[in-house]
Order: structure tokens, then sequence, then C-alpha cells
């Protein structure tokens, strides 16, 4: 068997004997000739094969000839084959200028001749049948542009001597808050816990001494909600770092991370993004605007809208108008809000001496929150006061505690749902379409 | 407050105020002068004071030199700390020829006086101090070395066009057999199960046309078993490929990618490796020796020691046996064992038309395995005669079937321990040495 050529090679080969593998997208079974649509991980081409049917008047026609007309009748989309044939440049191919007349064709499996969705069917039905949804340019393009992503986002932390960690997902002891936890029975009658996030075990990293470490890894929370930002299984990219004086060293760090990263997805998959999402990617400037939560809630009020919500917080459609006013006064996608009340915040953020508000941010994408980062208090008695402020028992929390009581630097880091900055940067309006597979609360399959 | 200095970069720094930021190792209080050896995440340098003692004729002395010499002598190991001080160039010093005189020091978080664990106290112990444990130098470096490690195996993917997946640790149903699953409560008294593997999933993206994809993932196995080679949850290395036409496809790319992937760790850690561990990091010559299981059989009863295990495989020492061997033979420390039975196979193996065999492979490093890779069977009706045959019910498989159903193409891939490559690659005795933090069946904590 000749090797296996890939379809974006075909352009730049001269003419002659190739070999490709794919699925077949389309079949256009003509009287005359036959013409098949198809699509490997890296595109797609025409192959054409001139139609040899039984004659009418009984003349004994080619018998493979036949043999294989018939087999091109009866493929059905999304069958996997092998095809061997001629390759000719043809500048009135739409399709890539190119053309390959079939000799032989080999199916590795054919497909049910009926497709359970289409291109159009509901997000839910697509759900259902994802391996077959994800044959798609679009989706296939989302996953590049992930593996991008996060490539760009490692190798940034790699070149500063960041480690990379993975900490446990079973755990002890919930790692955030008793709610929205899934509980695994463990051996011997003991309850294991998902982990929520690596927030306990990324802190634990800096008093190892590590200095600077990242994480790319799943996350849990057993989260009732049905909305379009929400799931039971995430993706969360999550950073620690060591000696910050304040959460603002964690800020700088993370917007030049996505610089970086979304710049290195631009200079890749740009004109494909602009070709089939039909939106230009933006590579976001340094600094990203600031702005203190009690002046954004102003801001909020002066645009006319009232944020219902009593704790202080933004609410989703306050999160779009300070995004809507960032745009308009700085024309940028991303903003940070900070100076967060320690009331909306957890236990573990640093709080400022002088306002008595944490050293934390939120970071908003096209009105969307994307991350929440954080000083975190590392001197354990004020950590230990600030715990029981919020109704925890510091009991239940000393294998946490214990952490600090052997010594520990200043330390702040940021959690970063992934899907959420995919579906951002690509205009999609649901974390579905850009998670492989999704899990809800009535999804666990496939 | 002046930048921080990190250590490793005193020695090119010209004499002259400095600060660094790291925890107290030692302290050697003298009677007229004080050393402290402080580390940070780069390395370990010598500070130094005059130590400033009451006098005993009650002549006055300076308070804040009193102070500072009283701070020192009170300094237990592992407080982390900033250092204003002058650094001064001096070749008798032997930790790196630098030494920083203390101007002053702002204490971020004092330890607690007495340590809880040393270097040579029992791995038990020190698990459960892990991150004091994760102080020392070696274990440091085993962290980096994984990161190295890790990012040259995804830059080995990336640069050939493969796609990242992130598939769910939360399944509806078993990924690889029905034993050793921890099972989720779930909502409304559904049952999730954590991921085995992501085997199936990986194989997804092959039908959904993604072509060679990889994930760096945790699994999930509920092993009631002690060894120094398991563990509850651990850190899953899996590539997967379309159009192989054998596991031999498979192997190639595996035995490259380990070569790079190593190639880059000597480079970049192989001196501190032969320090810190005392071994020589060799980077494997490709192609790796392949042995078909039956003669690997035949060389270690012809060696002497005879397998009690009755199902055709290697036990342990049977791969410590085999790997002597191929040590003598070929001078290498990877072989790959190939040509197993069905039997003693996972159903979704493909075998060989001619000799029943699977197309599949076990990789052993210095006598360990750590892989088992194959060509998957993609034809749906051979795949459920396969299933049948181990006593499975197709219609509880009938998810992962129906990925098949639509048209498949020819794949296979590997899954990898990423803790047993580390442990044979420093020579360790146990993953847990070289796990983050291990998780077993009585190990949840820290």
């Amino acid at each position: 068997m000749s090797e296996r050529v890939l379809v974006k090679q075909l352009q730049s080969r001269a003419d002659g004997p190739v070999s490709v593998s794919g699925w077949v997208e389309t079949v256009r079974d003509q009287k005359k000739v036959q013409f098949v649509i198809l699509r490997d991980e890296t595109g797609a081409v025409q192959l054409v094969n001139p139609a040899t049917r039984p004659a009418e008047d009984g003349t004994e026609q080619d018998a493979s000839a036949l043999a294989l007309t018939d087999t091109i009748s009866n493929l059905a989309t999304g069958t996997f084959l092998t095809v061997q044939g001629e390759l000719k440049h043809d500048e009135r191919v739409k399709l890539g200028g190119v053309e390959i007349k079939i000799g032989g064709l080999d199916i590795a499996a054919a497909a049910l001749p009926e497709t359970p969705i289409a291109a159009d069917s509901g997000l839910d039905k697509r759900m259902d049948w994802r391996f077959l949804d994800l044959r798609q340019r679009r989706n296939n393009l989302i996953f590049r542009v992930q593996t991008t992503l996060e490539h760009a986002m490692r190798s940034y932390w790699i070149e500063r001597d960041y480690i990379e960690v993975h900490s446990p997902k079973l755990m002890a002891s919930p790692s955030e808050s008793n709610a929205e936890l899934f509980e695994v029975p463990y051996f011997e009658e003991k309850t294991a816990y998902l982990a929520q996030s690596p927030q306990f075990f990324k802190q634990m990293a800096q008093v190892a001494g590590f200095g600077k470490i990242f994480e790319i890894a799943p996350a849990f929370r057993a989260d009732p909600s049905f909305t379009s930002r929400h799931a039971t299984e995430f993706t969360s990219i999550d950073a620690e770092i060591s000696w910050v004086e304040s959460h603002e060293d964690v800020a700088r760090m993370q917007e030049q991370l996505l610089q970086t990263a979304i710049r290195t997805v631009k200079d890749k998959h740009g004109d494909e993004i602009e070709e089939l999402f039909g939106l230009e990617v933006v590579v976001p400037e340094v600094p990203f605007p600031r702005i203190p939560l009690a002046e954004a809630r102003e801001i909020v009020a002066a645009r006319g809208y009232d944020i219902p919500r009593t704790d202080g917080d933004l609410d989703p459609e306050g999160e779009r108008q300070i995004a809507a006013h960032v745009q308009e006064t700085f024309g940028h996608q991303f903003v940070f809000i900070t100076d967060y009340h320690p009331e909306i915040r957890a236990f573990y953020h640093m709080r400022d001496e002088e306002t008595g508000l944490t050293k934390s941010y939120d970071l908003l994408f096209n009105g969307v929150e994307i991350t929440t980062g954080a000083q975190r208090e590392h001197r354990v008695d004020v950590l230990i006061e600030q715990a029981k402020e919020k109704g925890l028992d510091p009991e239940h929390l000393d294998f946490y505690l214990d952490f600090f009581r052997y010594g520990a630097p200043p330390h702040g880091g940021f959690g970063m749902g992934l899907a959420r900055v995919l579906m951002l940067l690509l205009g999609q309006d649901s974390i579905r379409e850009v998670t492989y597979l999704f899990r809800g609360p009535t999804r666990l399959a496939p």
C-alpha cells in the first residue's frame, strides 16, 4: 500500500498516483460521473469516478469498473476509507484546485446509512451524537484552538521556570466549600471528595518551596444549575506564585499569559477562525483595564442598570454592562474587577490592611467571568480568624492550616475555566459547544 | 523594597546590595558570627551576620544589632523570609562562592520550632508531611524533571499536529472493567463512575476524525493493593492515532516520543540528576528491542526462572529477567513485549488474522511495565464478538459500540503511567517518591 498523503499536502504535490484516507462527507452520484467529498483531519478533497453502469442494451461492461461504481453509489456518509488514485491539479475544482480520479478504494468501516444528526440539529441532540458532531470543521477547529491555547500557556510558564503539578482529585475533605460536593465511597467505609479546585494543593506547593507552579486538570462541582456557563466537570487552568506583594503580581502574570496565548492562537488559526466563526481574534493589549468593584457598580448604575443583588457583587447583566463600558471607553475585551469585600470572597483571600477589602480580582472576558485571582493569607493565625468569621470550623481545616505552621511565603494565584475562555474567544454562547464531552446534572453520556 | 533576586542569579551578579527570599535550611549560631543557609526554588546561599551579644560587662550595644542577632538565633528551620544585605563574592565560601552579609530581614511566616520530619524519616511519615518533604532538593528536582518530561512530550505531539483532549472523568459506565471501580452518587439517585482510563474517549476522537490525539490526566482505580507501583489515582499519559497498520505504528511513535523526552531531560537536568540521584540518564536508541511474549518466556526459562503464572503472561520477576537479558544482549533499558494472547488482553485489542494473537505490546523500562499499547478493533461486528467472548454484555457497551457504527478508521494508541516513568528514570523504588501527593487505599491526605 502506498504511503498516506494528508489532504492539506495535495496542493503542493505533483500530479500522479496518491493515496488518501478519511471519511465520506458527501456523495454526488450522477449518471455519468460520481463525485465523493472525502475529509480527513487536515481538509477535504474531491474524488471523481466516471460511472460505469450496466448497459441497457446488455453490452458487457468491465466488471471491476461496474463494481467500483456500485460501491461508490452505496457509500454512506461517514464511512472511513482509503482511496488510491491519480492526483490532478485543475483550477476549475473549487475545493483546493485538485481532484483525485479514483483508482481503487478500501473501506475501513462502513457507516450505517442514516446519520442521526445534521449540522443544524439542536445542541442536545448533537451532544447525544458528539462523536459525529465533532466531525464538523468548526468543531475540529475548536479543539485545535484549545490545543494551541494550552500549549502556549504552558510554554509561557515553562520558559519562566514554573513547575507543573498534578494535584490529587480525591481528597479527604472539601477543597472549597461543603456545597456542590461529590462524595466517593472509599475503602473500608471511608469517604473521599472530588476536588472542586486544586486550591489547597497549589498553595501547598508554595510552602513546599516550589516557587511558581501551574496545573491544567479536571475539577468537579455537584452544581445543579443548567446555565450555559456551568458544568459538573470542567478543565481548570491554575497557577500559583510565591513572593507576591499583592494580587497585582498575579494579575500582571495572567494578562501577559493571556496576551501571549491569544497571540499564538491568532497567528496559527486566525484566518480559519475568521472563516468558520466570522470573527477576528483580538490580541489584548497589556495592562488590561482595572476597575474596583465599588466603582464598577457606580458605572453600571450610571448606565441605567439597577443590580438586584444585595451582596455588593455584580450579577451577569452587571458584568455585561461593565464590559460594554470597558469596550466603549478603553476598546478592551478584558477587565479586572478588584477590591472585593471579604463577605463575598473565600476565607483564604488576604485582606488589605488599610481598606479591609480582599486583595483579589475577577477577570471578565467579553462580559463573562473567567477567573478569580487573589493573594492568599499565609499567616496561620489570621487565616484561622478568617475561617472562623465564615463559620468554618478550623479543626476541619487542620490539614490545610498545617501547611502554614512550618513557614510559608506570601503567595497568590488564579483559577481559570478553559471552556469559558474558548467559548468567548470563539463567540460561542455555551461552554457545551467547546467542551469535548460536556457533563451536567442530566448529562453523563456518551 | 528592592527587587527579589533568585539565588541562582547571585553568582553572575556584582557585589553590592541585594534582596533574596526563601526559607531557612540551617542556622549555625556561633558566639561571634551567625550563618544562615537560605534556600529558594533555585538554590541555596550562605547569609552571614557578625553577632552582637549583650556585653557581659554591661557596655551598651547597638540595639538594632542586638535585635538582629537575637532574631537570627531564634530562626526556626523552614521559616520563610526576605533578606536585604550585601552580596560578596568569596572563593572560600563553598556554597557557590558567594555570601550575603545580612542588613535586615523580614519574616513572612515563622515556622514552629520542631520540624516533624527529617530527610531520613520513613516514607510514610514523610508522606504525612509531604509539604515539608518536598522542600528537599532531590524532591524539588523530581518535579522539575516531571515538568520537562511532560512538556517535551507535548511539544513532540504538537509539532506533529496532535490535538489535546480533556476527556471526562465522570462516566455513566465503566471504561475498562467492572473491577476496581469508584462509584460516585450523582444527581437524582444516578451513579457515575470515575474513569479508569480515557480509553473509550480517546478512541471516540478517532471516529470523530481528530486523527491524532493525546491527553495527560488523572485516572482512578479502586485498587486495594499496596505495591510500590500502584495507586488509586495516577497521572495517565495517553495517545491515540488513526490509520495505523498495526501496533507497530504506535510503538514507533512511542519510542521516538520517549527518546525525545528523555533527551530533553538529560540536556536540562542530567548533571543535577547525576549529583542528587547518582545516576546517569541514558537516552535510549531507537528502535527499542522487540520480543514476542512466547520468546520472552523461553528466554526467561533459559535463564533459570520458572514463571509461576499459568496464564502465559510474565510476572514481575519475569519482567526483571527479560530486562536483564535485554540489557546484556542489546545494552538497552527498554523492550517491547509483543503478541499477547487475547485471553490476557482487553476485548478491544485487534487480533492478527494469521496468528490469532493480539496486535498489542507492553513496554518495559528497566524491567517494569510502563505501558500497554495496541491497535484497536474498529469493526463493530468483530468488536461485539470479542466482547461476548470475554463474557461482557454488548448492551452495557452500547454507547461505546455506537462509536463504530457510523464509520471508523483503523487506529491504535497507548496509555503510560507518568509516575512509573519518573520512578524508573530516577532510580526510585516506589511511585510514592515521585508522586506529588500519593493516593492509596489508606492514604487520602494531606
